[in-house]
């Protein structure tokens, strides 16, 4: 059996591995555009910020070599694939100028999504996007070639609020600037917006909200300033986070639905609707636990996840993707932020009639050196009390409490029932009753139970 | 309507709150033995061990002027219960030598646990037990008047790991003697015994398992060494930590039942079988969620939220005892130890069919500095796949983690859908699947699902 895996980050290698040691007969090539497969980006802000230390390769997980060596893939990169022709199930591939046919029993369609930059300012060698380590790779050597004074970070999600905190950290004045009312857009409760808002000010990152950039202004090769409405930012470094988009392009060429989220839709064995073509990975619209919708989440479990699953379904196994709920979290400074499920306004889009509360406690007893704020945000369905998803912003040991609730909402536990829940207390790591189970309890006296 | 409450702990100033809240016109008083009431007995062995600096009155939530001002409890200390008469409805009580003679309408037995100890050296003032918060004023003035040297903890329990680093960060040289096999006794699986030991003498405690101590020397008034069955050990500072037992005399006089576990047994309101007695907090058997059976187990949680039924049910409310997991987390140095539900052997005895899975993984991403091992434990029934308790022994981040296998294991998850979880993931914060997930994906392969 020959398997084509178009794409080397997470989702395709994870495929590829699992083909291999589930039929170590099965021929598997991937094909990776870039000059890396199996980093983690997610890592990348931590790399730049200097907290890793070292080369790019600290990020890689696997690199080609080794997985051709201990795996018996075939990784090529620097590969680009320009067409599909899934009734031939051949596809067109152009490498250092030369083009050939490559031939697939199974062609695994891993290709990831890409930085959306609406700005036309790829000449300037000092805006960067992110999405790729030769991005990082770029950034790294644009941060010690240039040494910019002032960046401006256009973008308030996970990423931009990342990217500012590390940047920030390294002593460059840094401004970052978010379109919508908050950051993460209108992800988070009001309060928690603030909260997050409040702590990035205090890692000296200038935080301008309900500001769209609306041009990159660059002379000579070079962005000098980022225009808002309002005002013009000097910067002599301007990240685009503005978010990312799926790349479709093969998989509407060979003829595979599209989501009307905008990634490739695949059934729970990640098979799409053309045969012997599946898709995994950032690319794909996954299935939403609570609304039921197809949601595109760039997010790094899943991409490993969905990729092991289509692994399994080209082997012959039984392996279903589970769904998503969103769970991602952050950390910059001494801040750490999570969200999981639905907020309020996206349970009411899913057609629920939605409650939620909102507490503030500490991230350990009173008492202990080190406890923190951290404000806790649940959502849950005013009729049954299920919990709907959550969110938290706060000191450290805030964050991972995100699990809990993303348990809970996995479960469809009942706010009641997360109330209940015997959770650890140690006063070093937690108040007796934590967090998670304050914010239950109020919750609880929101709901018609 | 006169509400007497007998003890201050969590449990009864939990209850008598909770009273006064819903019911401002009941006339409620708490009787305490000793000088604090609503203190943090968790919180000794930090302010023991310097982490909490200051005085007593740091662990202190609520002292009996606030809460006789801030609740309009009559809080009154120093004062003994002395017998019970149910059918009467009255108690008598000792303060200061004085008798007298008190009348209720309903009778709350908050009356805690008292340490275990066998050794009879009672007239030895450098041997120490804990329990209530005078143990560790009188602990902390032993330990600067006497400024020990070699310090002997009897007991390796969570409170006995935990005091035994807190004297070794003093400097002191200390010994840990357990009888049992391991930490804990066989409450971890081998594996994660011999990490949290191993992990205990990298803090400078000496580890002694298998060894029962057999008698406490002391001359003139002072402890002198510990006997083992093979060596003698040393020491000017003794503590006795090998557990706790329920104080029932009181509930045994007033006619109720007590739990074959030996707590007092109440149902789910916190009633006893006595009429207009309750009990709430450490003395109380508790029902476990998955063995069904009634257990004691002294936490500062159940004690907490049991005062809060207990109170609930005196205003006339509904609110029931949910049960308990027996959830626990203790951080010692930078190491972090939690359990939940029940072990292998627990399950067996509990007439589950179980199997288990242990994994090793790290706290965050590998390339992160600080990235620790960390162990996990999960047992799982074996039909079903339904989780049934974990285990785990790591670095900083890995304790609370059992909170995720607490949510399901109280809402019988199964092993597979643990798995499948959307969990919470960054670089600094955890690997990409996290350590509690790989436990599962490590059980579910286990089971016969």
């Amino acid at each position: 059996m020959r398997v084509l895996v178009v794409g080397g980050g997470a989702a395709g290698m994870s495929c590829a591995s699992l083909v291999k040691r589930r039929d170590p007969e099965a021929d598997v090539t991937v094909l990776e555009r870039g000059g890396f497969v199996s980093f983690s980006a997610c890592g990348i802000p931590y790399w730049l910020g200097g907290t890793v230390e070292g080369d790019a390769d600290r990020l890689v997980v696997l690199d080609p070599e080794e997985a051709r060596q201990e795996r018996g893939i075939d990784v090529r990169t620097g590969i680009e694939v320009e067409t599909v022709d899934a009734q031939d199930r051949t596809l067109e591939a152009r490498s250092d100028g030369e083009r050939q046919t490559l031939a697939y029993d199974r062609l695994v369609l891993a290709t990831g999504v890409e930085a959306v930059d609406p700005f036309e300012a790829e000449e300037a060698d000092n805006v960067l996007t992110f999405r790729h380590l030769d991005d990082g790779v770029r950034a790294q050597e644009v941060l010690s070639s240039r040494s910019p004074d002032e960046a401006c970070v256009i973008g308030g999600g996970l990423v931009g609020i990342e990217i500012s905190e590390s940047l920030a950290d390294r002593g460059i004045e840094t401004t970052l600037v978010e379109a919508g009312e908050a950051l993460l857009g209108d992800r988070l409760a009001p309060e928690l917006g603030e909260q997050l808002t409040e702590r990035l000010r205090g890692a000296d990152v200038a935080v301008r909200c309900g500001q769209r950039a609306e041009a990159i202004e660059v002379t000579d090769g070079a962005a000098e300033a980022v225009v808002l409405p309002d005002e013009t930012i000097g910067a002599d470094l301007v990240v685009v986070a503005v978010g990312t988009q799926p790349r479709t392009r093969l998989a509407e060429e060979a003829d595979c639905s599209i989501a009307d989220a905008g990634g490739i839709l695949t059934d729970q064995r990640m098979r799409t609707d053309v045969d012997d073509v599946l898709a995994c990975g950032d690319g794909v619209a996954y299935p939403h636990r609570v609304s039921g919708e197809r949601v595109v989440q760039p997010l790094a479990l899943h991409a490993n996840r969905s990729g092991r699953v289509a692994g399994e379904t080209i082997a012959g196994g039984e392996a279903t993707f589970p769904g998503v709920l969103g769970t991602a979290v952050a950390q910059f400074g001494d801040t750490e932020v999570a969200l999981t499920g639905l907020n309020e306004a996206q349970a009411r889009d899913a057609g629920y009639e939605a409650v939620s509360a909102t507490i503030e406690a500490r991230t350990k007893a009173g008492y202990m050196p080190g406890a923190a704020p951290v404000h806790v945000h649940l959502v849950a369905e005013e009729a049954t009390g299920r919990v709907l998803g959550g969110q938290i912003v706060g000191g450290h040991g805030a964050g991972k409490r995100i699990d809990t609730i993303a348990a809970a909402t996995w479960m469809e536990a009942t706010c009641e029932e997360v109330e209940a829940m015997d959770l650890a207390y140690t006063p070093p790591l937690s108040p007796t009753w934590d967090p998670v189970a304050i914010a239950a309890r109020m919750a609880a006296r929101e709901v018609g139970t």
